[in-house]
């Protein structure tokens, strides 16, 4: 299977295929089936996505999968924004329903019905909660696995504050819990930008989220995280008694990462020409073992590679490939699928008193004795993880460009990918200028960075009136 | 609030909202809001139940949450069993779907119309997945939170095997896991049973469940296991080519731990007139801290216990109650949760150099020197399992009774509540003996007790025909 990552549609299609990560076939459009090694990633994902989020103070709840039609309708905007695409329940066995049920395509309205139950007074907020679950979109775009299908799989927390200032701090935090997770953790770069007013969430003051970039030079969202202000608790009738006894209204965050997703990031920033390449602490295996033999040495090979193994299962997720197959078949199917160290062994390795320890990443091939081999594995696994942070930011800060010519920016934009432009204003009266842009070179406003203070000057890049706001654009799934 | 387990409805009822479980006020008939504290649980159940299966050689995989219906008609024993329950998808935004979707009852048509792609030959075999999701059935029973709703989370596993044995060989498998995970882990007492042939699966050859029985007497089904033979595979074209080339149609299992279910079981287990009783791993905080003061003294005890607590904090989860309620009220609130350790800790015992730590099962209390400390809460979690477990199987012990005579039965049902009695037959034909037993006592029969040799004699306890097999009969939920 010859793969080439500088024909990245191909070979993202390839590489979904050919390590096994989903099928396509199932008989729904824009459903995909996710397959065990996929998932397997997904899952500890979602560990070190949860963990960071529950020590930030969230807890988990679990809201029902529909809504009640009355429920969706309470925020205009959001009907306006989610409505059209809303997979609908209206039979139950042969039955109609009286009420028509949404497959929650997020879950607002399902949650803040109960908010407004659950809040009275100062000593319930703040309120944070999550859930773990899947959402449904009837997406019109054309769908691709795991970047954009009509079925996704997320965490959604849910925040109630009593001040706009403690909603705010929240945002801040979603941040810092996208630093340490998605860029700490999972080793993916991405920049943080506040929305232009015509592209937030359906019922948002704003919207906050971190861009990541494909290896196509493609903007991809990661978590977005909305302050909501008080247009839902409005809405819902999430109220607290203050200090003085009066109702205030609660002031509210969600913080979206759709974990299936940012699985696509994590193909498509680490993989390479032979398969994928996974952080250590992601890697359904982490160590996989290919004994080396002949007829005669194969009995003692497998004896000491089963040994070994044995003792690595107790610190790691080991799989000993003990297949027919040749061992060059086997160290190409394991770079494949990404497994990040490999170690090999043979009848000289055991005559010698070693075994050879292989690096996914770069290729390092390393001698080890027996005894060193858990200290080598740890710092192996510490190296990968450095390594494909630094790989992935360096190209990433490549990707960052700037110009103030209209004319230039098409170049720009296919040179790099996220390009700063001067802009007369992230309002939505300046929708106009980025249709502009849009229009001349099929490309997207991403928003403001979000914390910078640089001083814009010269005239907006689409419509020459003074400029007041940086604002970056990218070409976007 | 006051608690009183012997009315076991009223007890349940009370508990879930106390104890801030559930919130029954959704706006969709039969569907609940799982609160935190019960989440907490059932992710902490969902790991161990999913290390299990894991154990076992099942990987983790994600199918779509709606299954098209020409894929739900395939099989017409299936079909019969589970359409009239269905949630059916028939719009999108406004536009009406040319085919209608069901949302998933369970997965069996999702999943084997992909196994079909999948197996192919011996080296397939087995196929070993299992998924975690949630489920929707339209229920006509009456609803009661977690016990029976219409969303509920499982794990359904599903199996292709090349031979019956192989198969038959993975039931008692499903029945090893429910026992080390349900029963030693959960500490939830079950018997195992085959199910008489009117009542399995809808698509099945055989159904096998382990039934527990509520504090009032009637049975609730924790998983249940169906040996599907080749049903399915047929229906779905599931074959492999066997050693001689020859195309063999898979045998298959399906094993389906519903969490939220169990969750219902290990309340009503353990709980007590003062609350929830949690075992130690299963608890969302292991360890609370109440701290004992007076104005004078609360700088200092509050301090002592944010430095005993950070200690602990990286063994156990633990929550220092540090608000204004009175250590009374406290007291009262943790129980309620189930929290299993209680350390108390005032000014005297700063003094005397020791903390008191009390045990939620017994009320025990232990004076303990804190560089003692982490030993002695080990040894309590150990020993609060055990207590848990052997309460749990003595009480059930007592709920076994047997009878040959229908007159003595309904006593023996209220008395205890599992009742063997000799049967005719567990085929379709002598379900008018199991209408006779409903028809009489409201009581069904749950089947023969897997495994069992017990060779039965007299007449069956409803027709009088020569007895073949012994059945165990109980009400149920």
């Amino acid at each position: 299977m010859k793969l080439d990552k500088s024909d990245f549609s191909e070979w993202y299609n390839t590489i979904t295929k050919e390590a096994e990560l989903c099928d396509l076939r199932y008989g729904i459009k824009g459903f995909v089936v996710f397959m065990p090694w996929a998932v397997m990633t997904m899952n500890r994902m979602y560990t070190l996505m949860e963990k960071e989020v529950e020590d930030k103070g969230h807890v988990p709840a679990l809201f029902p999968a529909l809504i009640p039609e009355h429920y969706l309708m309470k925020e205009s905007d959001h009907v306006e924004g989610f409505v059209p695409e809303v997979f609908w329940v209206t039979k139950a066995g042969v039955n109609e329903l009286e009420e028509k049920y949404a497959m929650r395509p997020t879950s607002e309205t399902a949650m803040y019905s109960m908010y407004a139950l659950w809040v009275h007074g100062l000593k319930d907020l703040p309120l944070k909660i999550y859930q773990r679950c899947q959402v449904w979109r009837h997406e019109t775009k054309a769908t691709k696995p795991f970047i954009r299908s009509r079925e996704f799989y997320w965490i959604e927390a849910h925040n109630c504050f009593a001040t706009r200032k403690d909603a705010l701090k929240q945002v801040r935090e979603d941040m810092e819990m996208t630093e340490e997770v998605i860029h700490k953790q999972y080793c993916i770069p991405f920049l943080f930008f506040k929305r232009p007013q015509w592209d937030k969430f359906a019922g948002a003051e704003n919207t906050y989220a971190a861009d990541t970039l494909m290896p196509d030079g493609r903007a991809l969202q990661l978590p977005s995280t909305h302050m909501l202000g008080q247009n839902f608790s409005k809405a819902f009738d999430i109220k607290y008694k203050d200090e003085n006894g009066e109702d205030q209204y609660v002031w509210q965050t969600c913080y979206g990462p759709a974990i299936s997703r940012i699985y696509a990031a994590l193909i498509a920033t680490h993989g390479d020409d032979k398969g994928l390449v996974l952080p250590f602490d992601l890697a359904p295996v982490q160590i996989v073992m290919v004994p080396i033999y002949r007829d005669e040495t194969k009995a003692t090979v497998l004896k000491e590679c089963k040994k070994l193994g044995k003792k690595l299962s107790k610190l790691y997720t080991v799989k000993l490939d003990d297949s027919d197959n040749t061992p060059g078949f086997k160290f190409n199917q394991w770079e494949m699928k990404g497994v990040p160290l490999r170690i090999e062994l043979g009848p000289r390795d055991i005559e010698e008193g070693t075994v050879m320890l292989v690096r996914r990443d770069t290729g390092e091939k390393l001698k080890v004795k027996p005894a060193d081999l858990k200290k080598k594995i740890k710092e192996a696994a510490k190296a990968i993880r450095a390594n494909l942070k630094q790989n992935a930011d360096k190209w990433f800060a490549d990707k960052l460009s700037f110009t103030e010519n209209i004319d230039d920016l098409g170049n720009k934009i296919d040179m790099h990918g996220f390009v700063r432009v001067p802009f007369c204003s992230d309002k939505v009266e300046a929708k106009a200028c980025a249709d502009i842009i849009k229009e001349k070179y099929h490309a997207n406003v991403r928003g403001a960075l979000f914390g910078s203070t640089d001083k814009p000057h010269g005239k907006c890049i689409a419509c020459e009136k003074d400029a007041t706001i940086y604002l970056y654009v990218a070409r976007q799934y």
